[in-house]
């Protein structure tokens, strides 16, 4: 009886991207709810404020950081829903897995921009985008393995999403990895992996015309 | 003449299924934001701060309990719209509770995170559950009496939802009654409930090819 | 120029339904982010506990008031939107100002909570129902001017809808007046009449099956 | 390999139009967060209720002004997505950025109304308003070189699109260019620009009939 009830659960992708949708707009704006800003009472002038708020640089960075990493999970997350005919009770908790660890990147965040020099927020901050990847791997094998699969997905498609995964893993860890030599060396590194797959691909080929 | 209007009301089961994908979205992250980080002005050096950290493990534990909670009831009440025609005006409303349920667990939640060892925490915590548990099954109930229910849908699947519910009610019960022992082995055994409706099938037989 | 601007903006009803729905889903969530749980430090003992919840009481009345009320306008704004062919610029802006009102009412609670035994309070209360109200009332009323209704909308139903928001402002509006007597007995008549609309034509005759 | 990933991705629409809804739908919400009431402690009778509502005057009008630049902006941005046949994994980003930047605005109107009589913040809330039209406006150029718009978009409703963005710019910035006679003043222009979009067009021509 669990098995027929199991059978008839998480079939909808629509409603799992919305619910995706939903967590990733408000992970996104509550990024913004972390900064600080200066209070009327510490800031006499105009110079003083516009002081205050440079001292906010290091938030600055990383909230940036965190909404690109979102934006790209984000982006991610949707390509291999578009791919997908149908949904499974399995898939919705892999994917369930996957938005838990996006609602727990905004914490992740304060911890860092809190101690920006601690190599342990750093790491955890890292083992956070570890796990987004890994679900994400994780879905498209499953998806893969029980054929959920659109069928007119050519085969490079599949394999080209597994790739880029673990590549962008790869600069990832080796980003984190660059903290034993200090902290903000490794956050530049992880900005500039982050970069490179928003704006790069722009700077050596033309854009297909789709 | 209210008759007329209320015939009229709440057919859009999209629009209730796109209110529940917003409200659970935003149960599930706020939850997070209830967890307190240590200040920079506590710590000092890696050690403590990771020391800090793990201190914050019940936080933790009933942080990813409430987001099993609700990963599995978002799941059970997508199942239920799936197979719903259409809806009405008294359906709307029966889910409006349901998801009023859902926005008091963040409540619960910390609530609980702040008593953990009180019985009356553990009680409300499961109140809340149990709420959750009985909307759905009057919503269900409500459906199969007025016809609401896709034609298509086979009388099994019908007693699968219901027994489901009654069933996973009984397991909640029986764990919040341990409280009567020690708060925190009831919690374990719901912990331990929850994460056989997440994970255990894989456990006993092979996954349905869907 | 902006004509023809004007007349390309805000046909896309969809959206404007899934921006409602989001505003709806924050707002409801968010009620219960005003709610104020004792402190470990203050309570000692489970009897306590229960006190301390109990004292929360006339905060609990306005939250679900509140809740009521979202859920009574997301309803109303759901059939109108259900029946419209298309939107216009002007229609839009109608919805955005519904939605502004929408987004008030967390405040208006918050006030309401604390301030119980004010007139003051209750009236701020009473006004953005109001302004909730004619919104939508002048939503239909602009649709119905510009052709904007479903061709196979009968006009019972265009009447039925417009008298319904008449006689619940009617009915707000005296409940609101009872605070010249004291506003606690003016809050239970306006939550009577939200549970009227509700609950209570199950009362009177058998529900029609759709 | 890469090239193939960023042909296949976010080419759904739906999905950034949802996401789009949903940040909106907490940006526009979470304004109302900041407002902070009067406490009942320091209030004592309906009069001084009254007046620390009136007090808090300056902050309503930075709110409704913002959400007023939300609305204006999300029903630009869904104009131009009625308009698109499909995205593209540049088209995206460039949207991204936009989303950016609305979740910037909460905090922009927090710093305004913190300090609203200073340039500098006057300052940072049109440059957010600036990025907000120049990403729109970017979008549009990109979607008319890539020939994502859809075919039988006429080529007028193309340049209203970008006229209008231009001039609506252009008012701004004068608009805000009056903060060096006096940041109220500017304030007041760029609201007044603000009710020119919502409702002036009313005043000089019938509505089109749809």
């Amino acid at each position: 009886m669990p098995t027929l009830y199991n059978r008839i659960q998480g079939r909808n992708l629509d409603r799992l991207a919305a619910l995706s949708d939903g967590i990733f707009a408000f992970a996104m704006t509550l990024l913004v709810l972390d900064l600080r800003l200066p209070s009327a009472a510490q800031v006499h002038g105009e110079r003083e404020l516009l002081a205050a708020l440079a001292a906010l640089g290091p938030q600055w960075i990383t909230y940036a950081m965190s909404f690109l990493t979102l934006g790209i999970f984000w982006a991610g997350q949707q390509t291999q829903l578009n791919h997908l005919a149908e949904g499974t009770r399995d898939l919705t908790w892999i994917h369930l897995g996957f938005l838990f660890a996006v609602t727990v990147l905004p914490l992740s965040t304060r911890l860092l921009a809190e101690f920006i020099t601690y190599r342990a927020a750093l790491g955890i901050y890292w083992l956070n985008i570890l796990v987004l990847g890994t679900m994400l791997y994780w879905s498209w094998m499953y998806a893969a393995r029980n054929r959920l699969i659109k069928a007119d997905t050519p085969e490079e498609v599949s394999h080209s999403i597994c790739r880029r995964i673990l590549i962008a893993q790869a600069w990832y860890a080796g980003g984190a990895a660059l903290c034993f030599i200090h902290p903000w060396i490794s956050i530049a590194a992880i900005v500039l992996v982050q970069l490179n797959y928003v704006l790069a691909p722009r700077l050596w080929w033309k854009k297909p015309r789709l």
